[in-house]
């Protein structure tokens, strides 16, 4: 299974379908295949593996793959039909296919006799599969809201200058979690302030070889030589303030991944509606005070309100602090 | 000089004076005496140490001092003649006395032919010495400001509902920190909406052996039953908004560590005035939005104003995060 997430990693980390490996063994346990998947409408891993086998190659064979294989008819066939195909006596894998539509492989694979036992290394990869998991089973994206403030909460100075707050190691952080996601928010209060470019950018500004699509949130017009419209991809407008409408779109599209940054009204709305995931909060070493607030109304009046976190990493980035966190669940979160 | 250190911790810890300690050699280097400060009032270390030897006993002798003797006539004599007349031929210290009017105890010394060398382990006696040094060279307290606030720098929610944001290790740390202190400090704000005991208690609730002094500053009426009242010490009021007057009268008091504990009014006029020289920030793991902010305006308009700090440690306490952070020096802070 280790090999079969090993090759896994060789899939794209973005995009509407998940990474997933696959290894084949024969009846002695030694490795005769392996495959990966290479993104939306190539083979599927477990085809993949198989392509590489002569005709009856797999006869009594044990597929091991990370993801329980499919059952389900879109630009390929499904996997499990593949699997009894080619005669494959058993099948081991890691995490249950939370698909709605692509469900159920393991049940037809036991109906064709095929031995299936699930759940091995599962934590490790669901780790692996984190934001695609997160997006099958909500029926969304996985949202990553971001901030960067100084230690009193503040973005910006009284009169609304603010660079830089962080320095350059919290900034290039920054730049690869954007590259990491499909898709970057924005508010059109922040195009409008900021004009931001929201590209994926290295140390010395070049353009870094995957962009996240741009998308700006509100029903303000957005000047026509705005930076963001020099995108290498073309920007998403999402003309409503109803944010549950903003994702099913954005999932509708196929964005598995989305990087909210800013400015405090779409952050403090997406807080409030309990569509956040992870918290990337990056605090910088000084103080400000005044009223540009990273987060704004979250709706929260009395102090059972509270939005509780959990801090799953504190690091040090240069000067600065970055703390990755994520929702408890309460009651009072929707999400 | 490590054996004077660790006699200077046999000391009290907060005060007026020093934590001193002092070690006495014969010519072949074998110590003869040792003798530490015990408090105002009581014998300097090397009058301490010198006590303990019979008429004589210190003639030729090597003194080993944690800081310079003194040169001046308080409550006790001048180390430094008492040094003198008891025939001590050398003496070695490690800090400077900054003290308007105890320093120049080396250059008598050196006046009457003893040798003097200076400077020995200073790095090491400066930190032991920090808060009472800081107090002896600005001519005041040395002064931690503290809150706790949410990740995005809120102290309650809306309705002023605040208890409990941090939690229980994080209680018992600033229970520690007030113990270590000589005053605490509070607005009437604060008096009026938390009617805060200002006691350092234990786990179970109960009072510690050393209880800092409370201090109210403002101009507001404070109601006769205020739970400060029924403090083991007599509260401080300062009837003024001039932290400069507070600050020294606090200092004329002979209280070296100062810790400010609120609210936001207090803490940032402190900040805005220049009179932090230690921040201790307790971070909750979540979000409130609102308007209760933990500092409020700092009288930083734009970017270049901003009060920059180095973050000295961060520490996971429970669930919380602890920041101790001093300000870095800029043309726009007056400390």
């Amino acid at each position: 299974m280790r090999t079969a997430l090993r090759l896994a990693e060789g899939g794209p980390a973005t995009g509407v379908n998940p990474r997933v490996g696959c290894v084949i063994l024969d009846a002695e346990g030694r490795t005769i295949a392996e495959g990966f998947h290479r993104g939306a409408g190539t083979a599927h891993a477990e085809v993949d593996a198989l392509s590489s086998l002569p005709e009856g190659g797999a006869r009594g064979a044990t597929a091991v793959v990370t993801l329980e294989p499919c059952n389900h008819w879109g630009l390929t066939g499904p996997c499990s039909e593949a699997l009894i195909a080619a005669g494959v006596a058993r099948v081991v894998y890691a995490v249950a296919d939370p698909g709605r539509h692509s469900s159920g492989g393991a049940e037809r694979l036991r109906e064709a006799g095929v031995e299936v036992i699930g759940g091995v290394l599962a934590d490790e990869a669901e780790r692996f599969l984190g934001d695609w998991l997160t997006a099958a089973r909500l029926g969304r994206p996985h949202i990553t809201v971001k901030w960067a403030s100084t230690l009193d909460g503040r973005t910006a100075a009284a009169d609304g200058t603010s660079r830089w707050i962080t320095g350059a190691a919290a900034r290039q952080r920054v730049h690869e979690q954007r590259e990491a996601s499909d898709a970057i928010v924005v508010g059109t209060g922040t195009v409008l302030a900021d004009d931001p470019s929201l590209t994926a950018r290295g140390d010395a500004g070049e353009l870094l070889p995957k962009q996240p699509t741009p998308v700006v949130v509100g029903t303000r017009a957005v000047p026509k030589d705005a930076a963001v419209f020099r995108h290498p991809h073309p920007v998403i407008f999402e003309g409503t303030h109803d944010l549950h409408e903003v994702v099913a779109d954005l999932h509708q599209r196929g964005f598995r991944r989305v990087y909210v940054e800013g400015g405090p009204t779409l952050a403090s709305a997406f807080v409030a509606a309990g569509l956040v995931d992870e918290f990337a909060i990056y605090l910088a070493p000084a103080l400000l005070g005044g009223p540009k607030l990273a987060l704004g109304d979250i709706g929260a009046d009395t102090i059972g309100d509270q939005r509780k976190l959990r801090i799953l990493d504190v690091e040090r980035l240069g000067v600065d602090l970055y703390l990755r966190a994520v929702p408890v669940p309460t009651s009072h979160q929707e999400a």
